[in-house]
């Protein structure tokens, strides 16, 4: 795999777990279509219950198996019938009774976690299926959460640069989240990289809460407000949130505030489209509340999309063109760093050793 | 013409009659636009009835000729009017007198036969009337027939394949005229091959007749059926159907019985799409028999499309990437070859003539 | 700039005053979009009123400017708010204090001269305001004009044919202002080069005039009747119009007739895209009269635009083969040759030296 990667030009980081879907989209017996990393992927789950990701490409006659159907534990394809079981493996060519060993398609291994279908698209001998990233929001009671998948139209660099650097809300989202800029500019911003960790933190203390804290919580009156993300190839956590001033949001649990945990799972179609599957999950139960915090999320980002597709068509008409780094760019320029070292190593397997 | 081929990709016979419509589709004065082997072609037929093919871009400022009008014997550009006769030489420029040898467009050879036009894309000297195939049913008393044009956005050889291996029928068709896999895998197939003629044959002896059989004639009991398909560069006919069991169906005549006659006419567009000039024949006219018989073989065909152009977005996507080859592929394989000795020949002429 | 001409193909003229837009159709405060020459422009107007032209790229991350905002004399990116003056350069980065040199994004050149905003696209230093065609019917109170923008599918130069050689009215427009082929080719055209202009004159002596010219005009019998193109780098004006005969229409003055006077503001957008800016003024103001005209005008330039779509389709597809001219073509060979001298000097500065 290492070398197969080395001939391409390196626009992707192979080695490693990527979100390929939400558990809950691929119920028993069906299957999804998606390209990942330039791969056309079919995701199945078979009638008990088993999720499997292969090549989307018939060995015979190259129809993308996604264009079958599911049959107890194997997926068959829907030109000659030839049916596969969760690993490639062929076991059935209907003409036939001898099936040679080359009939077979390639297998990825899928792991489901936390709701969450896990892929990877590199060399099988490197899966390692307790690295991939716990997201235990999904499971906690206090919780409430929703899931989306929108297709971008962008490269997948693009959509960490634009979560890792919040300074862009008071004017991409200035009609929903946004407000005003310069509250957003007189908080210092804290940014550490610890291993292949990226961590970006603004710190509001003894602040007004805005609006949209206000209608989700009943604060006494003022309060600490914290906004904290984190990165990790592939995936962008971003925690924000308010205690009421002065009773340990910035020490402690943060169980009698309001929290919103958005989980951004990032994972590259193409190199100038991406997967973008997110959920947000709050503690502010309260009836109604949630829905209308899931609604302005999703506007939210949507906007967000506009940006990033717009950026793509300049970008894709003179892709060498250098650009300008400022000074809110810090966090990006360090998950950036963290992704061409891991790229760099996975061309060359002696920069790994070492 | 050889060497211009010779510096192109090997992708197209082009030393072949094919078919460019059916000649009822041209009314005198008409003309159509069409691309055969990525020429752009317009097609016109003269008011008095002559049809013709020319090169589908005037000489002087590339208009599309299929863009103007056929003026009595001849196809007038709508820019500035210059106009050709049907051998493609410019014989009016309107605004001068004198009309250079160069003023004219490719002519291509273009026969009308059995309600078929027939156009030749190679080498006019080589061109030969006599070796366009007959197909005499558009044309028996006996048979009441009906035809088709769809545009696949699939490799014209894709086509070739889905016809000459119908083991494809239960699932592709599973529902409209596929039926139970068992019964079609139960069945021999002959495959044989003479000069660039292949055949491939499976016979049915003895047989409950299918419910479509049924309602095309009154069996009187088991029957013989037969599944005959016969290639050639670049046509596929079907000939399928039974008579009442024992009564020298696989021998002799077959009028007593139930006959379906596919004609399917292959002409490559581009390296991807193929024009599919089809028809279908019957002996079964009780009144609304062949109107259901043509309904349902549109049904069908417009399901091999769909797979063919999923195939080919797979084989796009990476087209050197072998395929695997399974026992029914014999008859596809053995067309393949015929093809691929001739486009070879038609490379190096040095091989014709050996 | 001249050496950065070069190193891409000749397909352009870069250092020439081109038609970038209708100043009517910038208000204050607003922004367009458009592409000249294969590079993303934006066309905004400052508060005050100044129309400037900038890159339409954010030096940061490359985001559109067009979809920022104008506010002030700046215009400011919708991502992270980076402010940019009339010249280009970064004035304001809210996330930190001091703006580097690099911070600004390439400004072009843009003049706002009888109703049009002319741009130059090429070396910032040979930009020579003076040198801006004049076209003073736009403010000629004796004339009523309208002007469009239409988007051509085609490379500019066929724009520039189209317009030299008007033998082409018979046929493309024969249901508009076309009329009879005949009349067309029995008179003769004259065509004169003088530097950079190219002149094609048509004259029709004590002719009767057209439907269109009675309806505009009261004339008392027969006609002197004129058609005088004229081609500069890169736009045409077409004066068409008539006086009664023997009233002087080809010595002196033409008040007492009918003109209309066309301005066709020809801009590459790609090589194979081209913004038409073009309007028609006319002195025959009787009401209605110039609605009329107006309205037959655009009929007439969608018909031109189809013919220059389909040429460009058969031209993208063999874009090396020859194309034959005829006797007609010799206004527009020699605006072509005009430009081809122009190109070849602007990117070998040696022989503009010469």
């Amino acid at each position: 795999m290492a070398g197969a990667v080395a001939a391409k030009a390196p626009e992707f980081l192979y080695n490693n777990w990527y979100v390929a879907g939400w558990g809950a989209d691929l119920g028993p017996g069906e299957r999804i279509a998606r390209t990942f990393l330039n791969q056309p992927v079919v995701i199945f789950r078979t009638e008990s219950g088993q999720p499997s990701a292969l090549e989307d490409r018939c060995c015979h006659r190259a129809l993308p198996l996604s264009f079958g159907t599911v049959d107890g534990e194997r997926i068959r394809c829907s030109y000659h019938g030839l049916e596969f079981n969760v690993a490639g493996k062929c076991e059935k060519i209907p003409a036939q009774d001898k099936i040679p060993p080359t009939a077979c398609v390639r297998h990825y291994p899928l792991v489901e976690r936390d709701s969450l279908l896990w892929i990877w698209m590199g060399d099988v001998e490197l899966a390692n299926e307790s690295e991939i990233p716990a997201h235990t929001w999904h499971s906690n009671s206090r919780f409430k959460w929703k899931s989306h998948h929108f297709d971008i139209q962008g490269n997948w660099e693009l959509m960490i640069e634009n979560l890792m650097d919040l300074s862009h809300l008071p004017y991409i989202h200035a009609n929903t989240i946004g407000g005003n800029p310069a509250l957003h500019f007189g908080v210092k911003t804290n940014s550490s990289r610890e291993g292949n960790l990226v961590r970006v933190s603004r710190y509001m203390p003894n602040s007004e809460p805005p609006p949209t804290y206000r209608a989700a919580k009943n604060f006494a009156g003022k309060v600490d407000r914290w906004q904290e993300i984190e990165f990790q190839p592939v995936l962008i956590r971003i925690n924000t949130g308010a205690c009421d001033a002065g009773t340990g949001a910035y020490e402690g649990p943060r169980d009698h505030g309001f929290s919103m945990i958005g989980f951004h799972g990032i994972t590259p179609e193409t190199e100038t489209t991406t997967h973008y599957f997110w959920s947000v999950a709050t503690d502010a139960v309260t009836e109604g509340v949630p829905e209308q915090i899931f609604q302005q999320t999703a506007e939210t980002f949507r906007e967000d999309q506009e940006v990033l597709e717009l950026q793509q068509l300049r970008i894709s008409a003179d892709p060498d063109r250098p650009l300008l780094d400022i000074a809110s760019d810090v966090g990006s320029r360090q998950a950036r760093q963290v992704l061409r070292r891991l790229m760099k190593a996975e061309r060359d397997p002696d920069l790994v050793a070492a």
